[in-house]
Parts: structure tokens; sequence; C-alpha cells
């Protein structure tokens, strides 16, 4: 019993709504209140083909996993399915579209791009205005955002001289896992926003350079389908677990990536809440502008506000729907976490090393130690949570002067920020076992696939051997605190 | 016996000096060596309507508060008052006029301000220009007037992770009184400047937000309109007095916004003197010539000074007439306040509780303690009073680190530079009760009337309850020192 | 005997050298070597007419003072006095002349003058070319010169409330003599560059004021005639010796000025040799080139220096004139004074009391302590001298801190970078005892005259009376080290 | 038996590799793997004329040096001779070379340079993008670079007065070898680069005024010319020490200068590995897509990138030749040298005083002052190896607190960002010995030929003397640690 176009068209409202995706018919009536985005964005679609605006920032498996059976209702009919088709290829392009088409074109070969903020500044070129928007956007004036890589360059290093340098291994392993450098792949959602094979792009180039990628729960592919796309069956990966308020689905969820065979839970403590990201809420409005004005020939420095309708009662101020896409993400998590509940828990659910990703103090780290969690992910979510959070590496910093003992009960990690092998290298003389990218790795997927990913490893490896060789270091092991200041004056960064 | 315009005309010098307000014709001969702004600007009006000077910044009780009765003269004829009908009708807009008009159409729907910066933005781009000089002027080089704000970006947040954050309740009391936020207006003056309705705008948005407004001596409404804005009769106002030099006349004043209802007596003690507001003192220069300008199609660029009269005798220089806005304000206030004398003074005025307003070092902070004043409000007037003078986040940190016991004897508050949710956590970490902001709510109103303080109230409530969340805490009472610190580095503030 | 033009024009090389000035002939040939400037510079007028470029940089005595009574040759005829007086009268304006008298033409009329700044914007508007590089070039890349001002923005004052105020007398003593304000003019040479008459207005304008100037050795007026131009004979005046390498010599000029009535010596200590003032240096080329292009119809833009002879041999490197108009000044000066020798002499020379000029550290305040003298200036010679010299508030600091001893002793002034009354307010509360200011008086001079500097003493006093009250101080003698903290971070000028 | 040209083209394969240098064939195949700068460079002039490419970075003897007599094979014949001149002769301008021709044209006089900051900005406007690149670069983003003359502006002077300057003398010892001033030329490679007499250019400088070169091993003259082109045979040249790989080849080298009578070796201990110089590498595709789009008449604007071909397969990343010019000096050094073997090595092979080049920290310090060595220069290479390196100044500043004690062991020198003779002055107040400078005089070089060298001396010679009167010493070993301070701000360096 395929279904007519006319028939979907007729269940378009909170009552009744039904939406077609990859030619399925949905019943989303009922889900409607649960759906973490919130139900206006599928209002938009009901009656109607939601595939474009589904795609990117679901996985696949999203529908079975959160629709009962009972409401995928089962295929349009082959004219629907024709002239859905006739209507995607015929689809007027966007100007945005048109913009990162261009900008594809023009983007230089790959073997011209020398360090990933350049392989970082192509990516911002060619990405979609709101891919762009979530992934570069962080809290509030995005000041933690930034501090977090300035931060590091008050950190100097002491090179030693006179050492034998020849045949520098930068191997090293996390939580027991070997990585060909000190360096993972961070968790990070949505890669589909910037290029159609997403987080499949990560998990190739980690397998093809032998470092290990960390998962987002959030990814736009499912579990399986990354764990399918590893170059080899031995490819390491890790799991960043977003938890469930509800234990017994977050068990599922632990259980379901044990049994693809990931290897650690690193768990999300920092987002009870989602980070104040303007850029990313502003996004929408500027590229519906933008279309508007691209469509009426409208020049760009005009104002566009001035056509929209105004409703402004004298104290009745409309509600701000500004959660942009992050907001969606976090909407059925646990806040309620605690180190007397949460900790032994997980630690009965799973047998796999627990990490806490997302520590911000070094009174925080202390108790992750006391609980006996494996490891700690010093990270403020690349200054997407809270603006004014210090640092990873200023935290890192503390942790080694204050409480060197952590870093032996624990291993210790640091994320955001990171975009040259030298700051991998400070890190690593202060104590970290391994540094996360997050962002970076998304912007290189973005702008060149699968070999962005590759590309990117590469250089790091690149700098971060030719570092320990001037240095004066052969392995990781030898990068001690000594080797690193924290100096008093602020470096002025003048080519970044 | 109604007076003609030519009668009125006569009485034109400071020899027998009447203006027209209202259709109603004053003679304020006498009054002319008493008026806090200043015989001259006066005098630009002799013998005729004053109206549209008087306005917007006078209180409507000013006439009958200052002038006696007998200087009443009685109302215009009718014939005079149709023709001051028409002038005012067929008054040719300004240019600055027009500006306001066309920024205030361009502006955007209130509905996409993210945050008060943003508000800000709208408000300095369609105020009036004398308006925005005297909102937004402060001292000299307005150094201490940015580093108010510069100063919160020192201060780094510590977050908490593994806590249970639902339920967060942001509400406090301040001097007992219920407050939905940590926050309340602090005292800004000239409301009318900005928007018709004045402090309305802003007492009107304080009671449905369930936030305390202070309201300024030097208010464009009278107390009793401000009271009279409440949304319901348990809403709280506190009253700032500038304390006139007769204590008689100060005491009146006290007794009269007690019969008002006003709950508290902010006294300011930071402005014997009015700071060095340039920015003020040339917007009216500035408009003169603009006006000037515009009338004779010359360009801005041009140099208009050229035409102005200029008589430099030799060593004779002219006196600078800069008291600007503000200098008359507080032309009769008292400027040999004592610990010994004034405290006592008031205690024995008013059961009501006592804050200073105005202090700004630890030691006065120390002295007011034991004096037994209810509480301090550590600021330097928004930067508009002594250039130089210490950020008040500055102040609150010194008092911290140096004197925690003062905490426990008053209520600690902190006023100026204050734009973000984080701001107020990180005061409120150092001990504040609670956190003012007055130029905000002028810009809020000035943009969007009630509804834009409306707004600015949400927005705040938003940041903190989001910064509340992602510091671990519930309620504001667990906001402690050890989750912030003060860095020894700069961020770049490079969206601001 | 008058002398045709004729005559003195075949006297026109180094063995036979006369010039004219003021239609007067002179014979400079046996001077030649002996002219602090070089002979260079006299050469180019060698038989000619030199009055122009001798007037605005020499004292009117200075032929009798240094050139013996029969080098004096006479006067010229009246045929050549009538020829000079029509080139003078037909010699065509410079592009710099014209340049400067738009400029004077569209200056702001004086009462717009808020602050020292918006003085000094004028005075480098319509100086000319040549004047401003003199006064306003620093050593090297002038970074002491602009860190001397910005030393100031990082001392915060703390306010004192509840203090009675009125009555705020700003008044004090220097070396015992009366001063309305404690500000001094500080020695500056050659103000006739900037204005016709003159270190004359400088001298009228501190008189009107009640304000002392000390009176550089190198000053464009005669000790003489800068005595005359009093306001009163009470007007105190001080003088600042460079002293000759002939002790003699600086006797005799000590003696000339104690019996003009000038009241103490401020003899420099910190000019054995000129800093290197490129602007100034490059000031004469620019002027050249501009001037040759302005005749030419070449646009600046292009490369002045095609067409310059070019005489680059090997290892032949020209030697560098690179004097500049400050060079010539201190030729003759000596350069080796010495504690044991100098202040002795000095000291059996005059009865006036002693201050030394150019103290820049602590070790040197304390010497001077010892050695008796009367008072030091601590001062960098406004950032002309040593590049990287410390800023002199903070010598001062250093001053207060290490040695507050020294200030029972003797009493402590210091020059250079001060703009607003705060800054005096931040040295007084560091125990200066007054202020100097140099270059900002001779920009307000090139401006607006003697007027220019009435009005530039009273903004600052008008500055300083409020900034004491804000301060919660009547009398100088109240500032004290607790109202200033020298704070750990950098504001920001924005306005600046 | 001379070749033709048709005879040599044969040869362009890796399998039989011919070259023309100035009308000499030569077999390289066998030479190509062991080309330090790879073998693609040379396989692009594979069968042809390779003069122009291999004269301005290969000094004249290079070829006999490492190429057997065997594989020379002979000269071109005269008609190859002719036809090579004609090509040379007619050859189409580069539009980098025309752009340097008419920079050349347009350079100031010598006598207009004032300071080493503008001698360097003519330079770079006239060199060769290539060279520039070379010289300029350093690594990563060039933030040790940038610091290194940042530092000295944190380090301010202290000056004494009343203390006899006449006769100041700037000359000091190196080594026991007499210099004119406190200056040395730090070994920098290549100066062909910039100006066809090369290193020559500095030799005749630097004898002609007295100081001291050191000379590169990859100097672009042999060892031979450069102690050929001394002005005297008493003039003193140091050698710069490459280690080779081959104690054997290394201590031939050693051998060699010996003879040819270089006074000391500087052994170079930073350079285990060549830092990244992303300028460096850029250059060269830049000039090749600035070339290609002169002749194509394109605009610079445009994206030249468009064109290339573009190779990108999933995960095949090409392998980045990013050595850049500076790479291939290295690839034979020694990685392996330590404290224990390589020094003792070097005090056997020869007697002349060695100095370790390149130490980077205190610790190091010490342990050469233990391994007996006779000097040591604090040096990061310019920036150019492992970026984040501590600038010297702030290593000496260090060295000085904490170890003064191996300042009386050997001899101490710091080289990197010199610029001023304050920065000379600065660094013998903490003890340096002397101060190196390289790029300084590449540029002058470049600019001037040898009169830019020996200008440059001038320079710093007048800025010495300067500073040590108004410092108040007249000999070098008068400037001690008491007349410097650390500064805990920071200057704004407006000029630079």
């Amino acid at each position: 019993m395929p279904y007519t176009l006319q028939e979907v068209a007729q269940h378009n409202s909170p009552k009744s709504c039904w939406v077609i995706i990859k030619n399925q018919v949905y019943d989303v009536t009922d889900f409607l209140p649960e759906h973490p985005g919130g139900s206006k964005i599928i209002l938009k679609y009901a009656g109607r083909d939601a595939t474009d605006a589904f795609e990117p920032i679901h996985p696949p498996d999203a529908l079975e996993r959160y629709l009962p059976q009972s409401k995928h209702l089962g295929a349009v009919d082959s004219a629907a399915a024709s002239q859905l088709q006739t209507a995607r290829e015929t689809k007027e392009k966007t100007a945005d579209e048109l913009r990162v088409e261009r900008e594809q074109a023009a983007k230089p070969p790959l073997n011209r791009i020398l360090d990933l903020q350049e392989m970082e500044d192509v990516a911002r070129r060619l990405l979609p205005k709101k891919a762009l928007a979530y992934y570069s956007s962080a809290s509030d004036d995005e000041i933690t955002h930034d501090e977090n890589s300035r931060a590091f360059s008050r950190f100097f290093l002491l090179p030693r001289v006179m050492r034998p340098v020849s045949g520098t291994d930068p191997s090293t392993a996390i939580l027991g896992f070997k990585s060909s450098i000190p360096v993972f792949v961070s968790g990070a959602a949505l890669a589909k926003l910037g290029h159609p094979l997403g987080e499949a792009n990560i998990t190739r180039g980690a397998g093809r350079t032998g470092i290990i990628q960390m998962v987002s729960s959030n990814a736009s592919l499912s579990y399986a389908q990354i764990a399918e796309s590893r170059v080899s069956p031995n490819q390491i990966l890790f799991f960043q677990l977003y938890k469930h308020k509800d234990d017994a689905v977050a068990e599922q969820r632990v259980r379901e990536v044990e049994a693809l065979g990931y290897k650690a839970i690193f768990l999300t403590v920092d987002a009870p809440y989602t980070g104040n990201r303007e850029r990313d809420i502003k996004a929408g409005w500027e590229l519906e502008d933008l279309e508007r004005m691209a469509k009426e020939g409208v020049r760009t420095s005009d104002s566009p506000q001035k056509e929209l309708p105004r409703k402004q009662g004298d104290l009745e101020v409309e509600e701000m729907d500004v959660s942009g896409t992050a907001g969606a993400l976090v909407a059925n998590d646990d806040v309620d976490m605690t180190w007397e509940k949460t900790i032994p828990w997980l630690r009965r659910t799973t047998k796999l090393p627990i990490v806490l990703k997302g520590v911000q103090c070094v009174e925080d780290a202390v108790l992750a130690a006391e609980a006996g969690v494996d490891g700690i992910l010093l990270s403020n979510h690349g200054g997407r949570q809270l603006e004014y959070a210090l640092p990873p590496v200023e935290v890192l910093y503390r942790l080694r002067k204050q409480r060197p003992d952590v870093f032996d009960k624990l291993e210790v990690y640091i994320d955001g920020g990171v975009k040259r092998g030298t700051d991998v290298l400070k890190a690593l003389c202060l104590g970290a076992k391994a540094v996360g990218l997050g962002r970076q790795f998304l912007y290189a997927q973005s702008a060149y696939g699968a070999a962005g990913v590759v590309k990117s490893v590469r250089i790091l490896e690149r700098e971060i051997i030719s570092g320990m060789r001037l240095l004066g270091v052969r392995r990781v092991e030898e990068l001690v605190p000594e080797m690193v200041e924290r100096v008093d004056f602020q470096p002025i960064l003048a080519k970044l």
C-alpha cells in the first residue's frame, strides 16, 4: 500500500504529522514532543519530503532507533518517488550552495597545505555557512575558545643540545593501545554537515595513519557504520558517551558499542546544558536573509531586517528559540550525574576503560583519581560550554604544579586549541599522555575528505618528530616538565 | 488673565525673565542664579516657549518643587496656545531627528537580540546624538569606563563536574527583598532622553521580571510617577539619594520617597563633583555644527569652526562652560559629608536600610562596616567620576582577599561594566550579593521600551542559569571564591 | 662705510665668510669651526642674507655673546637694505608655509579645547614641519617617549569617600616659591620655532596663572628678554643650566641669570651627548624633497630620492651628518661632570637652590641627596636622550618603595609624558612635590600664543581640583601613597 | 674532445644525467642520491645548462669538492659555448627580476639610512623573492623569530649621571681577538642570493670596520675565497662548523679552515634537523605562479591554483617536498653529537678555541662550561629551528640570575633579533661578551654591497657610543647588571 504525495500531504499538522524520508513515510505525531531538536523544526516539513533536512544531521539508524516500527508506514508510490526525484534534481541551488561549489573548485591542491591552520582556512572558505557556524561557533564572545589556542603561546620550550636524536620515535600508547603519534581524534559531531561521507572520512584517515578516533554519541553516521569504515579489524575506536538520563537507555548504548568493538568509554561530563553559541544561532537567520536577498537581487549591505514582520507588544517578549544545531543534541542527557552514583554504575555496566571527558579544574582531577577512573580528558569542549573556563593547557599546568601525583594514578589528556606539533609537545612535557583534536579533523575531512585527515596526521607527525629532535629527545617518555617554561609575556601571534 | 505671546516676549532679560512651559507662563527671574544648570541655558529661552528644552530632562514636578507658587503666572491665551501648537507641528525636523527616525525603522526585531551588547549596539545607532553622549560618556579618556568591562575578562571560572544541576534556581534576596536573579537596576538618570516613557519603561520591565529598580534622584519622571508605574503594589523600588547640602531639604526628600513606598536608601558618596565627561560636553557643539551644516548643505568633513566668531585676547581666556548635561545635576549636593556626621543623620532620618553607593577601596568598605550601614555598592559611577578609579570587580577581589570579614557585616554589591551572565557569576563567587546594571537598561528602554527591559532581564536570566549549571551549582549560595581565578594574562576580546 | 651686497657677496668661502643678519654684516670666518651647529650650515649663507635661517633658533643676543665686536662689520647700505626688504616681501612662500597658513585659519576657537591632548593635536596640525619634528622627536624608536605617557596608565587611584572637600586648594610651594598648582614649565628650547613671540608666550602665560617657568639655556629669546616678559616683578623664573665645559664660561652664565633675578638653577645632567632623534634628522630631507616636488608638480608618492646624486664608493661611506636641530645645542657642554667636582663648584658659584635635572634611577637619587642638592627632577628628557630609560613615574615609584627617606632630604619632581590632572595627582601621591611639562607648553604657545599657555594651565587646574575632590582631599599634602596602586594589567588607551 | 649540446642533451635521465655549469660538462649520475638538496632539483636540468640555478647557492669549489675528477667530463665546444652565451643574453627577464631592477634604481642613497631597520626595509624591497624568503623565513608561525627582537623591549636601562664620559671606547676582545665594537657577524649562509659578490661583501666590510666575521659552513663562496677577501692579513675570521656525520670528513673541513687562517670554531649544536620554514617553502610555488601569471597577463588576485593539476586519491597523500632552500644544507650533518664524544673529538682535532653555537637553556650552558669549551653562543638560530625556543636575551637573563658563575668560566655571546645599539648594551650589561648579527648583514650587503656592511657597523658604533655615554660609562667593562632592569610591562613598538 504505497502512499501518494496527496495522502501524505494531508497529515501536515501537530495532530497528524507524517514526513517522507528517502521515499519512506513515517508518522511522527507522537514523537513530536520527544524530538530533541523540538517539534517546530519537524512541523516545517509536515506532510512533505524531509530528506534533505534529515540526512546531514542524523545517523541513518536514527529512525529505527527512536521510532517504533509501527510508525514506519511504508514507501511512497512510484509516481511519488519519481516526482520527488525530479523535484530534487530540478531544485534550484541556493546562493550558498553555489558559493560552496565555486570554492570547492578553487581550493588549493592538498600537497600545498603546510599546516593545520591552512587546512582550516580552506575548510572555512568552502564549508556551507551552516556547517561552518556549527563547527566553528563557541560560547558567548568565544573568549575561552580563542584563549584555548592562545594559551599555548605562553609556554616556551627549552631545547637540549648535544643529544643523539637519530631514530626518533613519536609513538605512544593510549589506555594501552598503540598510537603512531601522541594524538587522537577527539569526539566531534555531525561530520556529514561538512562532507557527504561524514565520520567515515575520519575513521579511514585515522586507520591509515595509526591514530585512534573517539566517536561522538552524536555522530552523523551510525556507530556500526563507523566501525565498518575501519581500514582493518584491529583499528582502535573509542566511544564518547553522552549519558542518557535513563540509565537503561544509557546501558543499552554502552552494550551496543562494546559489541561493535569500541575499546573505551569517554564519558562527557561538561555538558549538562548547552553553551550559548551565538554564531550558530545567527547562522540560520543570516542564511535566510541571504537567500531571500539573493532571490530579490538585493545587495548584502542593505539592512535585511527591514522586511521582517515585527510584533513587539509592550511587555510580551517572544521566547527565544536559540538552541541552534547544538541544543538539540543534549536534550535527553543526564544532568544529575554524581561521583557517588554514576561512576560505579558505569563500572558495573562495562569492563572497558573509563575516561572522563571535560574535567576543568585540579579539584575534579583529584576526585577523578580517587574515583578510580582510567583517565581524564582536560577539556572545555572547545570553548563551547562555559565561557571563561580555563584553557586546558593552563589546567594541565596547574595540575602538574599542584598535584603531580595525579599523573601516576590515571592517564591525563587534553584537547582544545591544538594546531601545531609544538602544542602537542608542550602538553606531553607537562605530563599529558596524548592530545586530542576535534574541529581540526572536521575541517580536514570537509576540505579534502579522508585524504585531508591523512594529510593532517602527516603534518602533525612531521612537526612532532622535528620538535622532538630539536628538543633533543628520541622517545616521548623523555619529554619532561623541565623542557617547558610558562613565560610572563604574551607573544604576538602575527601570522595567526 | 491669560497672557499673549507679546506680553511674555517682553520679559526676555536677566532683569525680568519669563518662560512658557506647556502653555503656562513662569517668572524665573529670581530663580536664575539658583538653577543648577546655570542661568545661561534658561536665558536662551527668555520670553519664549521653553517646553521642548525643559521636558526631556526635568521631571514634571520640577516646577512646583523648585518655583514658589507666586511665580506660576498662569496660562497663555488661546491664540498663543494655538500659535505655539502650530509652531510645534510645523517645526522642521533636525538632521539628527531624521536620522533617528530612519534608524528606528531599520532596527532588528527584538527576538533577534541575543545579548546585551547587541541591545546596546541597537540603542547606540538609534539614540539622539545628545542622549547617546549623556548615556555613554565617561570621565577624561574613558579608561576607567572601558576597564570596568575589561576587568571581568581577567577572572576565569573553574567549573565543577559530576554535580546534579536539575532545578537550578537563580533567585536571591537583596536587603531581604526577593529578586528573581541576582541583578538589580542601578540608578541611571534621564531615561526620557532615550524614550518618551522614560524610567517607567524600566519600572514596568523590572516589575514584570521580578527584579528591583534603584531610582535615581535625577530621574526624568517624578518619584511618584515611577512608583505609580509599578506592575503590582508589591514591586520593590530602592531610592538613590543625592544628598542636598541643606539637611532639611535632604530629609524632606527621604520622607517623600518613604511615603511613596520606596524600600531602601542608596546614598551616593562618589559624586561631590562631576567628572570631566568630554564626550558629553562636545555633543552640544557637534550637534550645533551638524545642524548648521545640514541647513547650509555643507559636507561634514569641512571644518565647521571656520565661521565661528573667534575672540582671543592675549591672556583673556574665556571661562570654560563645560558642565554638559551632567554638571547641572549635582550643583546643590552636599560636598562635605562625613562618616561621623552624615551616617548618623541618615539613620535618625529614616528606618529604611542604608546602602553607600560609590565605595571604591577596601579601607572605605571597612569604614562602612564599622559605621553600621546595611550595604555598600562598590562602584565608580560607571567610570563617570574619577578617571583611574579601579574597576569594581577589582575592588571586590581585593576586599575578598584582604578583608573577607566585611562580607559578614553588610551586603556587598557592585556595578559597572556588567554585560554577561558570567560577569554576574564571577561577582557572586567573589562574595557580591547582587550586581547592578545602569546604562544597559537605559539602552534597552531606548531601543525597545519596556519590552527591551524585559528582554534584557530574560537574557541575563538565561545566561546566569546556564552558567550555574555548567559551574555545577543549583543555588546562588553555592557560588564560592574557589570557583573563580584571577589570571595573569589578558584575553583578547575579539568580538567586543 | 655701509656695505653693498656685491661687497658682501665676495666673502662667500671658508677663507672669508661674511653673512648679513638684519641688515648688519658679520665676519664669521674665524667662528666657523666653533659654531655648535657646524660650519656647513653657515657656509650655505656665505656672502648672503642669513636672517631667516638665523632668527628662529638663536636668541637675539647670540651675535654679541659669541662674536667679538671687531667682527661686527657694520650695516649694509640703503640700496642693499631696500633690496633685501624687497626680496623678503616678494619671496614665494614654500609649500609648507602655505599649509601652515591654511591650518592656522582652520584651527578651532580656543574655548573648544578641552584637554592638553586636543591642544597638542591642534599644534601638530599647524606647526611648520621642521618645528614639529624638533618638538615631537625622541630617541631611536621613541619607545621611552611613548612609555613615559603610557606608564601613568598603570597607576590607578583609590578615591576616599565621606570626606569634606569644599574649599579644595591645589596650590603648593616649589623650593619655597608659591605655585598655584603643583605644576611647572620644564625647560624646553626653541619656542620661536613654533611662534614668533617664542618663550615670552610661556613666561606671560605662566605669570598670569601663577606657575613657575624653568627657562632653558637654549631658549630662542635671551634670558633678559624672558625676564622682561614677566607679568610682574615677583613672577618666579628658574634657570635650566647646560654647563659649559669651561667652568669660567659656565660661572658667567650663572652670574648673568642670578643678576636677571632667576631663582634656582636646574643643572642638566642627562645630556652629555645628544640622543638619536631620527624624526628630527629626517625632517630636513623630507622638507627639501617636499619643496622640490611642490615646485615640480610631482606627487608626494613618487620616490623623491631618484634625482639625488648618489656616490657610493665601495667601502667609502660618507660620514653621517645627523645632528639635526638638537645636536648643535650641546656641542660645548661639559661631559665630564662628577659628584665630587661639579656640585661643590656650583655651590661655590651661587647661593641659589640647586636641582639636578635628569636623574633616572634610585641610586643617583640617593647620591644626589648625599651631595646635598635641594631637589632632583626625575626625567629622561622627554624620551629624547637614552632610549629605554625608565619612565619617570616608574622611577618615582621605585624611589618611594626602596628609599622613602630620600623624599625627606630634598624635593623630588618628575617630568615626561604628563597630560592630565590625574597624572599630576598620581605623582604627588607617590611623593613628588610638583610635576613639570615641557612639550605641552611648546605646543600650546605654538597653537594659540600666550592664551594657549593660560588655557593649558586652566585645564590642568580644573582637572587637579576635580581629581582632589573626587579623591577626598582638600590640600596637596593629603595626597598619600595609599591613594595610588600600580596595577598588573595594562589599560587600553583607546581614545589616545 | 669538447661536447656539443646535442651530446649532452641525451644524458637527461636518472640513468645518465649530465649537466653543464659554466661551459663545463659534469656527469652527476652517481651523485644524484647523495645531493643534499635531493635528486629532483638536479634532474630538472638533466642534459642542460644548470649554471644559473647552481651559482647563487653553491660555492665555486663545490664541484671539485664533491664530485670525483673523473666525472668532470670537460668543456662544451665553442659553438655550444656561444649558443649558451646567446641564450643567456637573450633570455627574457622574469617578472621578479624586472621588479628587482626597478627597486634597485629607486633605493635611497646610503647616507639617508639611519638605522638597521631602515637598511632591512630597503633590502626587503629590492631582494629577489626567493632570496628574501630564505633570509627572512623562520619556523612555523615565526613566533620565536618575532619574540627574539621583542624580548629586548622588556629590558630597560638605568642611566647613571655625573660620571665623566669623554673618550668613550666601545672596543672589546672576543676570544682574545680585538673587535672595534662588541659586535660580530654571526654565521649566515648564501649571501650570493642577495648580491653577486656574496660573503666577500661582509668580509670586506667587517675588515674595514674592525669587527670579526663568523663564516658559515654553508657560505656561497668557498672558505678560501672569503679568506682572500680580507682587507688585511690580520683580519680575523671565525668558522661556523656544521659537523659532518663522518668524523673524517668533518676533521678535514676543520683542517682546511685552520690552514686558511680561521681563528676559532663555532660548532653548530641547534640544527640536527631543519626547522619548518613555511615562508621559504612557499616562495618557490608563489614565484612559479607569479611568473606564469605574468606571462599570461593574469592579475595576481586571481586564484593561481585553479590551473594546477590535482591528483587526490582517497588515502594516497603525496609526500611533502618541503625542504625549501634550507633543508638541503644540513642533510649530511651529525645528528648524534654528545657532550662525551663530540667535544673531546673536536679538542683533539684542533687547537683553535671552540664555541658552541645554539645553546638555548641554562642547563646546557652549565654543561658547556663543564665540558671546558671556550665560549657559548646563546642562539635559537634566528628563530629558524625550534619554534617556541626562548629569545636569547631571556636565556641570558636567566643564566645571569641562576648561574652567574658560568660567565667566569667561558665567554657568553648571544645572537638573534639585535637591531639597535641599546640591544647590544643590554646584552653586555647582562654579561654577554659580544653580540652577533646575521640577517642584518645579509640585508645590508644585499642592499648596498660592502658599503652597506660598513654603514651598518658605523650605525651600531654610533648607537653604542652614544648609549655608553648616556649610561655614564667609558669602557664596556663598566656595563653591569645593575644598569638593566627587566620590566613587567610590554612597551608598544609603534614605529617598528
